[in-house]
């Protein structure tokens, strides 16, 4: 079968975001670039006035966020942004790929391409938050079908993976998250190297994402930025 | 149950504001930024005319009293301000969110965090006086829901009081507030730490207050600003 | 009983018009502030083309007329004026509120605010004339409803004025104008002593006022501008 | 009766037009004003489409022509237009308003009133000619019922004449032209004395104008500018 | 009858077009004037999209041909160039006056009067492409109709032709042209000038106009620049 | 019968796209014009969204990629560019014109016209990737209709090419591409010479070549660039 996502050549400013259409889910490209301008932000794609926003939303997290992010922020006023997502003849609407965006930004920004296989949805707030999102079944069964292999969940999303068939949690690797925070430390290879050195000084923590594993999703666990954490 | 409202991380330029809808009330946070530019006001979360007013509004009447506020005038033109209504794919309008639009940027401009569990609803002119909202019952009781602990109202809704249930109105502090002179200093801890000290040199305001609080409610006391009463 | 206009603080760039509506007649603020800016004009209330275009009257009018009105005229350029009408909520148009939307500015301008009790309407033109308006009689009485004391009206609108009763008239201190000319020196108090002077030095002056006071309304009487006089 | 075009005070800045409506013809005040400014028009009065692109030509007429006109064009950019046309809740549209905009606008910049009693109807194309309009006979009329004294119209619009009763074409001067610069030398009072002299040096002239006025109208009579002439 | 065309006084920046409407066709003054300014483009007449596109479409060709067409091209950026076509109260629209435009732009640039008597109708394409266009019986007959002597018209209507009586051949010369390098040596009288020296050098090439001016039209010979030519 | 695509005169920043209509196929010139300005794009044709969006995101990969393509970036911010697409009255709409766009540009930029005989369709993305596009068939076949002798279409459009008449697919020479990396080279005639240089060092390529042009299209081999492989 026809493996998109692993198509796609990785490149510094592309994500990978699920969609909902009324025919099942997709995986959406989103593609970002950078050249010297006034800090002008073109959005194409036939997206929507809440697709738009979530844009300008994503825009101005990075900017607030510009510090922690490693990323010089003297260079946005400098530059054009132009965020496009394909394919072209398709309206698109909605917030829930402010992750994807916000990764897409960071990617293009920091020069890194995201890792291969990792796709994600949900909405995101000016504070960095992650909201919940609709059609996750269907998101998530889109993503295994183009050969995704990781995706990003909100964590109040957690509830729709009990609809899902056992072996489709068990070949993906699921991330419940609350906030920004907890995305970006699994966007790029360097980071995730990072962390498993971290895992490997704790024997715990490393039995822990086994196990999540096998449960066919990672639990939201401590990350070093200080993210909120929900309950239910 | 879910307490959306503490689960927010208290953060600078962020409010916490109360919303009417068909299905009942709900709690709505306001979530404000700045970053370096040229004075731009970028507003999103599907915001309707009257909201988006409320907006320019507010940004006017901050840098009308920026000194009273003891912000620096000269750092508005060189910023641009996003305020941003989570969640993104659900419309909002009205002029009801205006109190809690300047709170939230107060809190951004002075880089403190709103106390947590304090909510507020009120529309607000550029003069800062605070006009009656719609839907109080259904706001109050949404809030309290949340894990709200204290609400800012307007005082001419004080009569829509009468609708509460006795337990609601013992669990919640009530302020009742005719100009934004009487809001701000509830906003910040520091200012009420100051507040504190000032009831306990006057032991009678100390038993107003807890007289107040057992109605559940505080009625508008006289506050350091010349802020005009209104009779009825 | 609520005299709302009363309660209003009077505030430089603050004035009351008047504004008719199916259920009857209305009191109207007018809240003009004067940020540092770049000479822009933001109008806020959900205000209608025509209403919009009053303002922007208005604002020529000031500029043109800067040097008579004791303005300095540089000061345009580098301020960003906001006038906004609340109730946020409540669209409003047409050209009724010019006359209003003037002395707001004026007051604004020259950081004067105007007498408490006053409240206006008419339409205004780019040359100053006042021209007359619909639901005088709905306003005249909403006027008085509210606490006004004094109502400054379009001349052409005094065969109106027939139609309310006596109690209403011998109540208000009414102005018939014909032009900006004569309702700038009825704005504000220092203005108004000077007047008050010239009628001590003016015996037949003053049995004028009385006289006029005792019919409800002060004729249109010799002012220091050359105001031209509209015969009927 | 109401002489509402002999009540205008004469400004610099203000011309008399011709509207037609179908309750038949009125009067119509053109307002400009210029303040010091980057060169922007506004128009005001619930102009439609036609009607601001008359004044648009009118606009860029007086630039081209400036020189022949006595206008310094460097003022224009250092200028803000703001024309206006009361009254501000009747929308109007069209593109007959186009000779008295243009009217209004010489007075304006040369700083000097048109001759009271004086009104004007006619499109304007951008090369100055004078295009035919509508309403003649119902405009003409009202012109007389106004207090104006004289009229230009379009010579094209010569033929509507005949519908005039007698004793309105003796009541009134109609001057008939096909360009612009037939037009500006019947505006200002110097002009006229400048004509006048011309004619009591020319005793046959003084004995046509004699002739035409007895007859209701002048006829084009050769001008200072080489202005084309239509032959029907 | 009136013969519309040649009364118009010949100027740079007029010419005139060919347009059709339900009830046969009629000229067009196309009317363009530059004045100081920063390069900004205003078009009137109640012109639609298309007629817009062609406007822009036109500017651009100037711009980028500037040096063959003998016009400094620094003069664009500092030049406000405004486009009216008259009547102002008639909507108009398509592209079929592109040429026209072109062609008042190149008489304005040039500050040279386009030949009196020529009359132009065809679609233009910025790489100078001229394309067929509708309604050509009508608009021919309407140029003769006019005092029009010439017209140019696209290559591929020559077999609209056909559908003319002979008389209007006659009395018309009809230039085909397939590109805009055919259309400018023919707009001027000085280039004509130019081109009736080159004929009488050439005995061959004056037989040949005799011939095809007795044919009712011209047929596309050589011209100095490389104008591809289309067989059909 | 009539040969447009020949017809057409090579030219610096023209191009020939592929259109579908509902009566069938039809070549569509794309022309590119850049003068000196401040990095404006100006579209016309009447274009719908889609299609400014697919010139827009075709500026950004020109300005992302231009090291690469050998265009200098610091002209970009200097030129307004303009993008045509005739026929002007017939508006267009849709992603598909991607491809040509970008062809147009680059011949634009390098000044060298587009080899002749030469159309292309497909969408493009910000990253490079061209995508499917719809109506394969009848845009071939106008294509040939036209004189086009080679096709640039989108490899995932391979399965439309079956539904071709054979002696349609031995007339064409079709390149099937994944990625602009693949059309660049196929653009220019020196390119060209330069890949033949290549193959013809490589016996084994031009052996390739020679069968796929008798089974009527090239297919895809490896390029200098890193393009994905699309497997289905
Ligand atoms: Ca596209
Ligand atoms: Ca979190
Ligand atoms: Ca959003
Ligand atoms: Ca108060
Ligand atoms: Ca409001
Ligand atoms: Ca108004
Ligand atoms: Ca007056
Ligand atoms: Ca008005
Ligand atoms: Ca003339
Ligand atoms: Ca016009
Ligand atoms: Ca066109
Ligand atoms: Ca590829």
């Amino acid at each position: 079968f026809f493996r998109e996502a692993a198509d796609q050549k990785p490149t510094p400013g592309l994500s990978t975001g699920l969609a909902w259409t009324p025919s099942g889910g997709e995986i959406l490209f989103i593609e970002a670039t950078a050249n010297p301008g006034k800090g002008s932000l073109t959005l194409t794609g036939l997206l929507g006035d809440s697709m738009r926003e979530s844009a300008q939303a994503a825009m101005s997290y990075l900017k607030s966020h510009a510090a922690s992010l490693a990323i010089d922020p003297n260079r946005f006023d400098k530059a054009d942004v132009h965020i496009h997502v394909p394919a072209g003849a398709v309206p698109k609407d909605g917030p829930s790929a402010g992750v994807a965006i916000v990764a897409a930004l960071v990617s293009l920004w920091r020069e890194m391409p995201i890792r291969p296989g990792l796709a994600m949805t949900g909405e995101v707030t000016l504070t960095g938050r992650v909201l919940p999102v609709g059609g996750v079944r269907e998101k998530v069964l889109a993503a295994r079908r183009s050969g995704v292999r990781e995706v990003i969940l909100p964590i109040r999303n957690e509830k729709d993976l009990t609809e899902l068939p056992p072996e489709v949690r068990q070949d993906l690797v699921i991330h419940l998250v609350a906030h920004l925070d907890e995305v970006l430390p699994r966007l790029f290879e360097s980071d995730r190297a990072t962390q498993h050195d971290n895992h490997a000084a704790s024997p715990e923590r490393a039995r822990l994402e086994r196990s999540t594993r096998s449960r066919g999703r990672v639990t939201p666990h401590p990350l070093p930025t200080a993210a909120p954490v929900r309950s239910r």
